[in-house]
């Protein structure tokens, strides 16, 4: 399980104050708090209150390669935002993210061949997100295959099934997770799934409760990855719980301490 | 989701103690707080121990009765104690259980008709519990073969995978829930899917966290029923969450209270 931390983002009240006020010790501490709870990459996000995107990206790879070597995910919808960030996060970036609309793909994949970097793609396009699991298998289709074209690795593809809030959309849970498990099926390697989980309980409640249990329903269907805060110890435990019940790490009676001194 | 109640078995040793002494309350205050902790129904076990189990059997069915009406899963591998159960759980009563071999089928379908009972198949036989998901679809396919010949309905066929405890049969677990997913494709009305909830963690810490975990990844597969205990009410909410993920039940901002008020 790739564990992606959600925690630098400008959406966040006091990281958006961080990044105006270029506080690099609140951004590092994030940082190295999450890859110490298990984060195996971290998304990085400008938010959406950021007046010079490019520049702050800038100065949050660089504040946040100063203390930790993990992939950086780098999040945002422009894709200069996102360049900026390639050229200083170094190895297996992972931009995050395009849609399955061509003219976002063409640019999103040769941006990943040249920085060499791995891709979400999200399974929803100008007509905005499916309500099935079949539109969402038939976008995946169309971004393996662009993938292909454009000469990717279809391991470094992550597929996303676009996760809804559970009070607004709430059949689509079941859509979005079935639909991972047919993901794994376009190709061969298997593509990663991805989900951005925080999604499902926005404006719900209690939100950790709903997200550890999505997650682990997830996993027993094939998740590969998941952007989430990994200092929710209890949705760790989740996680860690069900990549063992999955039989993916092995059990032994400390398996929770044993994986995060991993 | 059916919350098939656990704590009624003589192998837990105040239950043990309370039968052989006939301490009737012990046992009704067990039957009235599963129930009202969101039971369905009762699993009722005269334990290892019990030296008249036929007479222990009539004795705690006597006793639930008097207090709680909810349908009872009798529970022994000898059917003349079964058959006590039977005479006097009145309306759908559960046998648990009949495994895959057709001479034990024979007898407990025949019991299920004469009782309007329905009836739990464990996908084993006398070769033991199998080791693939494939293997347990198959004695899945003979139980409801079986059943549908006996005049069974087939949505009255609780078709339990065996879950093993993870730190025996660590591989196994990934395999009960795959086969619970195709379980549900084996008739129309579709089967009941039920785990032993318990087992999966029998030997294993931390076991209620290893519980919910499995059990929100079953849901997510299909899972109708769970024989687990209703008094831990993390595993409930975790229950009760996963069925709202999935569609079964309607979120709102209070689900985990309102569940519990039905």
């Amino acid at each position: 399980m790739i564990v992606i931390g959600e925690l630098i983002n400008g959406m966040y009240k006091d990281v958006g104050k961080a990044i105006v006020s270029r506080e690099t010790d609140v951004i590092q501490h994030l940082a190295e708090e999450q890859v110490k709870a298990g984060a195996n990459a971290l998304d990085v996000n400008t938010g959406p209150y950021s007046k010079n995107p490019a520049d702050d990206m800038k100065w949050l790879v660089e504040s946040i390669r100063k203390v930790v070597s993990v992939p950086l995910a780098l999040d945002s919808t422009k894709l200069d935002v996102i360049e900026e960030g390639l050229k200083l996060a170094g190895r297996r970036a992972i931009i995050n993210s395009t849609s399955a609309d061509y003219d976002k793909m063409n640019r999103v994949f040769g941006l990943a061949k040249k920085y060499d970097a791995q891709v979400i793609g999200l399974t929803m396009d100008k007509s905005g997100v499916p309500d099935s699991k079949d539109k969402r298998l038939e976008l995946a289709a169309i971004i393996i295959a662009k993938a292909i074209d454009a000469g990717m690795k279809t391991e470094d593809i992550y597929l996303d099934p676009v996760v809804m809030p559970v009070n607004v959309a709430q059949s689509q849970g079941r859509e979005a997770i079935e639909a991972i498990r047919e993901f794994m099926l376009l190709s061969d390697p298997a593509p990663q799934a991805v989900i951005g989980l925080s999604n499902v309980s926005q404006g719900a409640k209690p939100r950790s409760l709903i997200n550890r249990t999505f997650l682990a329903m997830a996993i027993a269907n094939g998740l590969t990855a998941a952007i989430l805060d990994p200092l929710d110890s209890e949705l760790m435990d989740a996680m860690i719980t069900a990549e063992v019940l999955r039989n993916k790490n092995i059990y032994c009676a400390s398996y929770l301490e044993a994986y995060r001194k991993k």
